[in-house]
């Protein structure tokens, strides 16, 4: 393992951390000023590290270890650059930061595929109003209508293109063909967890599970907290709590994971019996199936509390993502580099996160990495991942990238 | 039964409203001018019926029936004339149109003792942090450091007192002795749908239940609402769904009101663990044992529940009123007068709301008569009250007046 690399790679996470909008915090999103300075400072590291770089036509920063052979296959290793507001510094940002390192280890050994390391300029959506804007532009499901989403100050990403020095005329247009495409790899942290209760460095990840996100509202009858005999109320926040633990306890049964992360109680006061109480429901399963089948089962079971309780339950459906499971071959390929390089037993885990992956899983196959980061802790400055961890997985990815080129061997001798 | 009597005072009270500071509504505060003209309206009424009237120390409008000996003890009934924002014109009001028209058919009756009217003026809190003010005057209890309390305007109560005319010095230096005062009765619309769903028009008072409230905190782990495993989660809206399910079943279980009127997941977001809820608790009980064991065995259940999620609970007391029992001497007098004037069983019934009587009660024995009021609704601009109910009460209020006369004539004949 190679800690003067992990160390180097660390300096380099806090050097991203500079190209910020934010007063002594992290924040940077897509087309902005600090976006254009990260990747120029990216583009140079990959120049270092012996690659050919350019920019595409959404801002994502790609970096090539072309194979002699122009016309040959490309294996895309990357992750995103961008963040979400008052960021830790290592989510996207690191996985990016291997894949250039491990590409420049690697400078001296010839490759029969193109290796190119991509920075996706959007990943989290912190601007505007739609996420995986880069990976989605590289695997065609660009859709030309978010041109017009406008962020917070009323600019639309097509104005905000223009100004970074984009045409949006051409988004999305230099999409990558499938059959050009061996797979996509990326290294990312795990965002929860799992790994440090398991004592493991890296983990394989099994797929990235589906997700569906529901507002849900429940209608009783207001009225006095003192008059109304507890008998004769239509409480809606009791039917509300209800209906959270049901969710809850369905949850645990089931082996998937539901949160109802707001709870509202409609012009709420302490003497009131709650009238109206508007709360939500996010749901997620690997298995697009079970996910299907746990929404079903949940909304009748919510519906026949709200009845019991002669309450009215409503529920709308405002975003879903589909189950995109990692391919059996490269987590197969993963898991055997991680047991080489960590000697222990191999933690495979599902991501309850979306990453890139999802959008290029409708490009070619995907296979991704965990690494495993302090009390699961992300999306907040106290992000902390260990320096001894990022060295096993530099390794790992080094080793995966080794593989690739031994199995594409083993492909083209059959 | 005297409709023409009801409906006038239907008319009255629709009357009264237009003494309201608000535009299309009705509010009515402490020490505002339409407070002023309120009083003066009802001032004419008073003397329309016959009774002497004056203004006390903090504003409270006063009519007497006077005995022949000056000395004589006197019998009060009231109630308030003040409102909440955006009010219903019955909360309060009818009480004390009530007693005038009672007194007014009662013109001709001699009786040993003075009959007091009061309108309270302020008995809702709306314009200070303090409810009760008039009647604590009259009881005894009026706090001198609640003149320096100020209004939204930072108008302190000293200040308006001065500008309505009144000597802040004086505040409820003209309190009265217990030993003048026979008792204390009210009418008041029931605020809750007890009478409603009893099919009566009005129903005896038995008590002003005591009441508590707490401000309530679950703290756990926020995390990412898809990495972090459905066992792995101290999840506070999932402890406070738990702990308002049993709070409602506690309830239940002992009959009496305890209500989760607000609740607040801090930084509540559809896609994170919730890490910190706030909510709170209001909890009434007739019997004050009864409401000091159920806070005392809730707040244990709820810690309990905490503790085996890992959560952490906290709990504030913020306000709490003693339960205080109407005079079985008049719940009895009130219930012959009822049985007689419907000739129906009566309905006895606990007050889970505050009133003027909480005040009296320092100084004498209270008892109260509840009017029906459509739906339970109070409190809002859809209060309502049937005519022929106020037929019913008017009746009972002059029957009660009768049989006080009476009684008292009993007691001097002993």
């Amino acid at each position: 393992m190679d800690h003067s690399k992990a160390f180097r790679i660390m300096q380099q996470a806090d050097k991203l951390a500079e190209f910020t909008s934010m007063q002594g915090g992290l924040t940077r999103t897509y087309l902005s000023a600090q976006h254009k300075q990260a990747h120029q400072q990216l583009a140079n590291w990959m120049t270092s590290a012996g690659l050919t770089t350019w920019q595409d036509s959404v801002g994502n920063q790609w970096g090539r270890k072309a194979a002699s052979n122009l016309d040959a296959p490309i294996l895309i290793l990357g992750s995103h650059s961008d963040t979400v507001a008052d960021a830790g510094k290592y989510d996207g940002n690191l996985g990016v930061l291997l894949a250039i390192s491990a590409l420049e280890q690697l400078q001296d050994v010839e490759f029969p595929f193109h290796i190119d390391v991509v920075a996706f300029a959007d990943e989290e959506g912190t601007r505007f109003d739609t996420t995986l804007i880069g990976s989605s532009a590289v695997a065609g499901i660009f859709d030309p209508r978010w041109l017009a989403i406008e962020d917070g100050e009323q600019i639309s990403m097509a104005q905000a293109m223009q100004t970074f020095g984009l045409d949006p005329q051409q988004a999305g247009k230099d999409r990558l063909a499938c059959e050009k495409v061996l797979a996509y790899l990326e290294v990312h942290i795990e965002q929860g967890p799992v790994l440090e209760a398991a004592d493991r460095a890296v983990g394989v990840v099994t797929g990235i599970a589906g997700a569906k996100r529901y507002q849900l509202s429940v209608k009783g009858m207001a009225g006095h907290a003192g008059t109304v005999p507890i008998g004769m109320r239509a409480d809606a926040m009791c039917g509300a709590a209800q209906m959270t633990s049901a969710i809850e306890a369905y949850a645990k049964q089931h082996n998937l994971v539901a949160t109802v992360g707001k709870c509202d109680v409609v012009s709420g006061s302490v003497n009131v019996i709650p009238g109206e109480v508007n709360f939500t429901l996010d749901i997620r399963s690997l298995e697009q199936d079970s996910l299907e089948k746990a929404c079903d089962d949940l909304l009748t079971e919510l519906s026949v509390i709200a009845e019991q309780r002669g309450l009215t339950f409503a529920h709308q459906l405002f975003y879903q993502a589909q189950a995109v499971p990692c391919s059996e071959r490269l987590q197969q390929a993963w898991g055997d580099v991680v047991a080489k390089v960590t000697d222990k037993s191999v933690t495979f885990l599902p991501s309850g996160a979306g990453h890139d992956a999802l959008a290029m899983a409708h490009l070619t196959e995907v296979g991704m990495l965990f690494v495993r980061c302090e009390k699961g802790i992300s999306h907040h400055p106290l992000e902390s991942v260990m320096q001894e961890d990022v060295a096993v997985a530099l390794e790992c990815t080094k080793q995966m990238l080794l593989a690739q080129l031994r199995a594409y061997g083993d492909q083209s001798d059959q």
